[in-house]
């Protein structure tokens, strides 16, 4: 008969998975029940606070539709998104450092021709986007689909929008790189923004003291066969939340020069009506595989 | 401009929350980080394996309702609530061990007079139940009220129905002690029951090949004025689960020796038609204070 101590009763919890087929579960189970009773023996947690965390994970979970996934935000904010990023990243070899994937990649991004403005309705200032995507050598790729995405001039992502199914996307959009490996787009300089704070996570952010803001920036998915999928951002130099972003996503090699322009015309040709940012990056990728990152939808609705 | 290896990461996170005003939530949340990282460090976690903890999180919070607590029954096949049980329940002096509330506990038990039958619809062998509320010193607690709840011969929980709106409660009801202290009622004999397998927690549980079952129990909940409420289980002794409970739930003293009886009358001295069963079972308190647990549709329908 069981009449457990409490660290006996975290070994029986840890051999009561000792018949998990696959070696690896079983690893990952055994350590998320040595972890987690860890943190409570520490903590000498109360009734109270364990009853807040139940009912704040089944708000978390509760908030998640088809395009908002909360429990990728609180992984965001708690570092662990980045973390899991480090540790999956850690010899880069010369590659473009990667980031966050965040929580409104929806998938599926429609292609545009290269010089597209994928802002064309919003008012902001404009930018002119030219890039090029790269082996490690320097040697372009060609016919690489490369996935854009960012936030409006008020802070939202176009998947935000209550009215996205009918609406359709905005600043969003794929570009597939030329014979050079070049790609380049219009849209606007995009603006800092806080996460959203009508859920459970920006509650906690709130109530913690911590500001919700990420420094400006696009979001870029370059998926090359024979290359590892690259998941990062392009941040915009001289944003004030490059030192704190509420997710942790900066890194030094991600933030680009973003110049202010007055040339009459963008490096295609076509006229410019107003001063202009130009910003200029290239992303070099590393050979391996991998699947792009699954779309947001098919986490939620699945099974559920 | 952070640039962080991924030990600065965690630095970074545990700085985050500086600004805090409460000590203990800064306190949880600082350990709360420490404790996610070194896990996702420890176990060098994939994206795929990263990616399934969000989907199975979600589908956790999706699958509650006001009368089903999926991240409850989580915490309890993890041996979480028995641990949180524990560090708060070091020193017992004397006082009835306690054990899990599970997640069948609804609140607002009805009150029903002494030697009813809860379980009058139901097919079972029947069971008497005697019971008698203490202090430490063994004096009478009177007036005292006890929530008591069972599984029903099939292993489900009343709650668990589609249509227990509108049919109402059966094995479960709320006696209070008489003068001496004493309560008694019928019921059913209960059995052992799996917990429930059509959600990501069962599931989660038959792929690491661990049994669903929880040894036969009627669950009570003793709330003293003056006293800590006692919330415990009596189990039924012989029961071939009482050493592999799913939820880690069983302790000695907990397990009654229910006897099987052919006297014609009951305690009570009312008639039996049938062999039956007599569960005795006296609860000792200690002195102490503390709200009993909130019921469970407030943990899913508050602020969602």
């Amino acid at each position: 008969m069981p009449q457990f101590s409490d660290t006996e009763l975290t070994a029986a919890v840890v051999r009561s998975f000792e018949e998990t087929p696959d070696a690896r579960v079983k690893f990952l189970m055994e350590e998320l029940v040595k972890s987690l009773h860890d943190y409570v023996r520490k903590t000498d947690l109360t009734f109270d606070e364990w009853g807040y965390a139940i009912d704040f994970l089944t708000r978390i979970g509760q908030k998640c539709t088809d395009t908002r996934q909360e429990f990728i935000l609180l992984s965001d904010v708690l570092g662990v998104s980045m973390l899991v990023d480090a540790v999956n990243h850690r010899a880069r070899d010369g590659a473009t450092e990667t980031t966050v994937l965040g929580p409104f990649y929806v998938g599926e991004h429609k292609q545009m021709p290269h010089g597209a403005d994928i802002s064309a309705n919003l008012p902001g200032e404009r930018m002119f986007v030219q890039s090029r995507v790269t082996d490690l050598a320097g040697k372009p790729l060609a016919g690489v689909p490369v996935d854009v995405w960012h936030a409006d001039g008020d802070g939202y992502y176009d998947s935000q929008s209550p009215t996205y199914e009918t609406d359709g996307p905005s600043s969003r959009a794929r570009f597939v790189t030329d014979a050079d490996g070049r790609l380049f787009f219009r849209t606007i300089l995009p603006c800092s923004y806080p996460i959203p704070t009508d859920g459970p996570v920006g509650e906690m952010i709130l109530q913690t003291r911590r500001h919700p803001m990420r420094p400006a920036h696009v979001h870029f998915l370059v998926n090359a066969a024979g290359y590892e999928p690259l998941i990062t951002h392009v941040f915009i130099g001289g944003d004030k939340y490059l030192d704190s972003d509420v997710v942790f996503g900066v890194k030094d090699d991600l933030v680009a020069n973003v110049e202010k322009r007055t040339d009459p015309t963008m490096p295609d040709g076509k006229k410019a009506s107003a001063p202009w940012h130009l910003m200029t990056y290239e992303f070099r990728l590393k050979p391996g595989e991998g699947a792009a990152p699954k779309p947001l939808g098919s986490r939620v609705s699945e099974d559920a």
